[in-house]
């Protein structure tokens, strides 16, 4: 394993306090209001939607208007920070448990992604900490905590794409998956965030994306969103990435990750495991992009996270037209997992980390 | 190799006189007209559309009206009949002329299924052997030749259902891709003829059928007629199939053909080449459905097979409405190439070809 400290330290300062990053970030916080990018309509309509209680961000998380697991991290946290101050008023144990309850709602919200129990579990903390405040206050201090989770999610993506575009080739295609970008984190992305500090660092790469079905994220988010930011990209069917690869198109893939396991086994939409699979047949490295954040020390292997089963209708309709034959059963599990053993490197903000993963990941938590 | 020839003269009769068959056929020849389903609004709508010329043929099979390696090369087995018809007035050498202008045309309306081809050589060389027949007589050979081409087809597929269906398990999953079905054939399909055959043998296999984006031949064909036949069918989307095959839902795949090289190399639709390295990885057999027609002897292995690239709209749009992001950069490629190392086994009408292939399908033409 690298020294992983010895890289972080080595970040130059112009990229911590994020020059040049010109990435959506899928939230803004306003007057102790939430406001969500609803990425359920995007590309085609940019709407804001406005939430101000933790009940109404835990339907936005389940219904996907944020999604990405750093994203669902923070729109979380945020979204506690509005059962803070709902509860304000209220004394300091009517506060507690009330409070609680609404974060053991919203760790409901989804099940895979890892982010969203961390980030709830670290206001726990505070609250936990800080028993002897008025909630009012407390709510005051929970509110910096998770715009601390936010501002450090950016930091950790611009040290990630700072560590990972260092391994992406000079030249050549390199594929992403589903949507890492500015919209599934606090802002700048994780594989989305090592193709940008790949082309800010004058890498000739050419960008590919598969369309991630069902739900579209990469022709809808990642190909919007990279757009956005004037980096050209092409767009493919999930089936073709192992075409592309055959034909030499395909140089490196970068990928996002929703939980990784002591092991380094990972969580990820589904479909990342066929890739992974076809990346080690046709010779070619798979990379994880995440923060440390979406590494649960407590999950010892990806057998022991659960998978998320989504409803059929995200395969059966479009834009609330059927498409698939009536009566046809589905099954709609919506991540899958890739094993340690197809990994060629995890990229977290404090350095690549390389097979053994078992040390490598134990030495991130000491 | 097995004695293919042996396994030929082992067929049930009942089964040569296509006893319980109730597949869907894609086409009617009625009074010198030809019908198409028309499997673009499949499985919404159930629109035949009529043909009276190989031009009209061939712009079906360009706009897929019409598709499966198979029946392409029975449409235009049909459709260079309805030029004939189309000539039958004129003198011999004008007919011989201008209906081998209409097989030139004719033969550009797809690249890679070898069917197409197939098929119309065939008639070429009845009409270089008959010419000293007038037109209209020359006419009546065609059509009884196309005739024979499609019940051949439909015969062909019994057999291959017959040799195949023994290759399956007796329980679980059983993947296909694509509509390798009655609507890709005369009739009664190749891989979905195994499917049939072995659910006709009792076998308690379950089906599973991914989407096939970009033009859900899966979700839309393979299921419906699945469905109509009363067979259940599970949807996965493309992404999911690696997942199932982790999870031990997947005991055997099995597809169809657009080509097969004389090497055992399968072109057919993009994805497939996925499905097979996954196969492979998990331990799966993967089997390959076509009638000898779809072998093309003249193609020595699948680097020389042509890859057809359809337009950016099959990917972009769905039913009008666009679905990526703006100014996204496209490539579809609807076909890719199987290495014959990733094929368990090869089933055709004369019997099941196993490695190594050379030989094998040197025997069929022998």
């Amino acid at each position: 394993m690298k020294d992983i400290t010895a890289e972080r330290n080595d970040l130059p300062l112009s990229l911590l306090q994020g020059e040049g990053n010109t990435s959506v970030v899928p939230f803004r916080w306003e007057r102790r209001i939430l406001y969500l990018l609803d990425q359920r309509l995007l590309p085609h309509e940019e709407t804001w939607l406005e939430y101000r209680s933790a009940r109404d961000v835990a339907q936005a998380i389940r219904d996907m208007v944020v999604r990405g697991a750093p994203a669902i991290g923070i729109s979380a946290a945020l979204g506690m920070v509005l059962a803070a101050y709902g509860l304000k008023d209220k004394d300091r144990d009517f506060f507690a448990e009330k409070w609680l309850d609404e974060a053991a709602f919203i760790l409901q919200a989804r099940p895979t992604a890892v982010n969203l129990k961390w980030a709830v579990e670290r206001l726990k903390k505070l609250v936990r900490r800080h028993s002897e405040l008025n909630p009012d206050d407390l709510a005051a201090i929970l509110e910096k905590e998770a715009i601390s989770i936010w501002t450090e999610d950016v930091k950790a993506n611009l040290a990630i794409g700072f560590h990972g575009q260092a391994l992406l080739p000079e030249t050549g295609g390199v594929l992403t998956h589903c949507n890492a970008g500015g919209l599934a984190t606090g802002g700048y992305g994780t594989a989305l965030g090592v193709i940008r500090a790949a082309r800010s660092e004058g890498k000739k790469i050419n960008i590919i994306v598969d369309e991630t079905r069902p739900w579209l994220q990469g022709a809808r988010l990642t190909a919007w969103e990279l757009i956005k930011d004037g980096i050209a990209v092409t767009l493919v069917v999930d089936g073709a990435a192992g075409f592309l690869m055959q034909k030499g198109q395909i140089k490196a893939v970068v990928v996002g990750a929703d939980r990784i396991a002591a092991n380094g086994d990972v969580a990820n939409k589904i479909g990342t495991y066929t890739i992974a699979e076809l990346a080690r047949a046709n010779h070619i490295p798979f990379y994880v992009a995440a923060p440390v954040s979406t590494i649960d020390p407590v999950t010892l292997s990806g057998d022991q996270i659960p998978i998320e089963e989504r409803g059929s209708r995200e395969i059966t309709t479009f834009a609330g037209k059927e498409i698939a034959a009536p009566g046809v059963e589905v099954h709609n599990p919506v991540f899958d997992i890739t094993s340690h053993h197809l990994v060629t490197a995890i990229i977290t903000e404090l350095g690549v980390l390389t097979p053994p993963y078992g040390p490598a990941i134990y030495a991130c938590f000491s």
